[in-house]
């Protein structure tokens, strides 16, 4: 399945994305107020599946799948060639660091460079997204506690990074990442290290990995982060990005206004965004 | 005022706190379903100030001021005398990192020691909640963005702190911080510059500063954070710990189960908690 966060007529809403359209399964499960409260347990949307579309997929507004996660947990310097690449030492823990939801944009809405900064990378990623909670997973039993996975673009402010040791700022400016389109069911993903990422910018090719190469993956991820806390349904993670981003490049490629960057993975879809200047309030 | 929010016979509310007891703001306020909801302009809460108290303070169970905050921020290294204690430079930037509410108990909860650490830490500090919405809000203005000030202690397993350059993994197991009591507003709390910081661990004081020994005090943090993101009611921002720490003792002071931590600040209460073991779920 691909579950999709949209708006409509100025509402929010859910559904399954079909060939020729959406089904509305929020108007159908008014018990559900949003996708996340079914992730834990899919089996009412499932049975929505066989339905036609209710509307076409131009009529409704995408919003990130999970427009409101209350945990979103990014990975840093997490794909071996990229490790080889920094010169870093490869880490012995995974590196983690947050965003906050008013950092992201859906697919096809704008992604804004700070008026502070001319700064602003790219990063496409691989996100998951926890569907059953746990704590002390198991890296054996991982797996059961995805719900589904997307594109991710950890779009970076790079200088805000840099200012301390730790990243969030440079990781949180408003509306500067991008996650979606939708958020497909692992069995419609198959095996996930199988799957390949792209990054594009206006239309060139600027990243490229093998989600197998990712030094830390989902399950040891999963049972990494759920020694800290019990993991929740709706708890993102963007799994880290790979060689190629623009700070490291010489000269440096900044995105600016005007650009278009695409973060696409096999099976998962193509995220979209148009850059432009900071939108003052 | 001093705004409470609290559990009652499984219900969630929130009120004001004077002598004798709780007023029961919420049960009055129907179109305000929490504290958050008020804080960019408590005048509906103001109103309700003179009324006598509904129920005694020992009849609600107190809840941390903001149960749910959807960005909790705190500020590494910031007191003028620990920087000089530690050895290090004097940071050019406030250094950010985040907890999660399911990382933070309310006062009289317990506090959990992990079950993976021995190196549970205390870390008395003054914390502030946003009130008025605002971005790229300029120092001298940035007062009039907060709500009110509240204790908080950022336990900390110090050896997850350390497995990486990012902070994150060590400041957010389960239960493993504190926020309380309640919320003061700034006409009670006056000059906070002129306030005083204690720690004490089983009765003993093991940290104390002076408010004015901040390197980044509330209007400097308010002016950086909000360069990143508008600042929205209930964002909290816990400004940094001081001198003391059990982790830079000789020999080191872990809490143990048992134990009991305190932080109190000049105006603003006591926040007191005991220590236990890891709960398994």
């Amino acid at each position: 399945m691909k579950m999709i966060s949209f708006a409509r007529n100025g509402r929010e809403g859910y559904g399954l994305l079909k060939e020729g359209g959406v089904i509305d399964a929020g108007g159908r499960l008014p018990d559900y107020p949003d996708l996340t409260s079914l992730l834990a347990d899919p089996a009412p949307l499932r049975a929505l599946e066989g339905l036609p579309a209710d509307f076409a997929e131009e009529d409704v507004t995408t919003l990130p799948p999970i427009p409101r996660s209350g945990r979103i947990i990014c990975i840093g310097l997490n794909y071996k060639s990229h490790i080889a690449e920094t010169g870093n030492d490869t880490p012995a823990y995974p590196i983690l660091f947050p965003r906050y939801p008013s950092s992201l944009v859906a697919n096809g809405a704008p992604m804004e460079k700070s008026s502070l900064s001319e700064r602003f990378d790219f990063e496409g990623e691989l996100a998951f997204v926890i569907g059953r909670p746990g704590r002390h997973i198991p890296k054996e039993r991982a797996l059961e506690h995805v719900a589904g996975y997307a594109c991710f673009n950890d779009g970076s402010i790079r200088d805000f990074q840099r200012h301390t040791s730790q990243f969030l700022p440079g990781k949180n400016f408003e509306r500067s990442g991008a996650f979606g389109p939708w958020l497909v069911t692992p069995d419609e993903v198959g095996d996930v290290n199988a799957l390949k990422l792209t990054t594009r910018l206006n239309g060139e090719v600027v990243q490229q990995a093998d989600i197998d190469d990712l030094l830390f993956g989902v399950e040891d991820l999963i049972a990494y982060i759920s020694q800290i806390w019990t993991v929740q349904p709706g708890d993102v993670v963007a799994t880290g990005t790979t060689g190629g981003v623009g700070a490291l490049r010489k000269p440096p490629l900044w995105m600016k206004p005007g650009d278009r960057v695409e973060v696409e993975i096999d099976r998962l879809g193509l995220l979209s965004n148009p850059i432009i200047e900071e939108v003052q309030a």
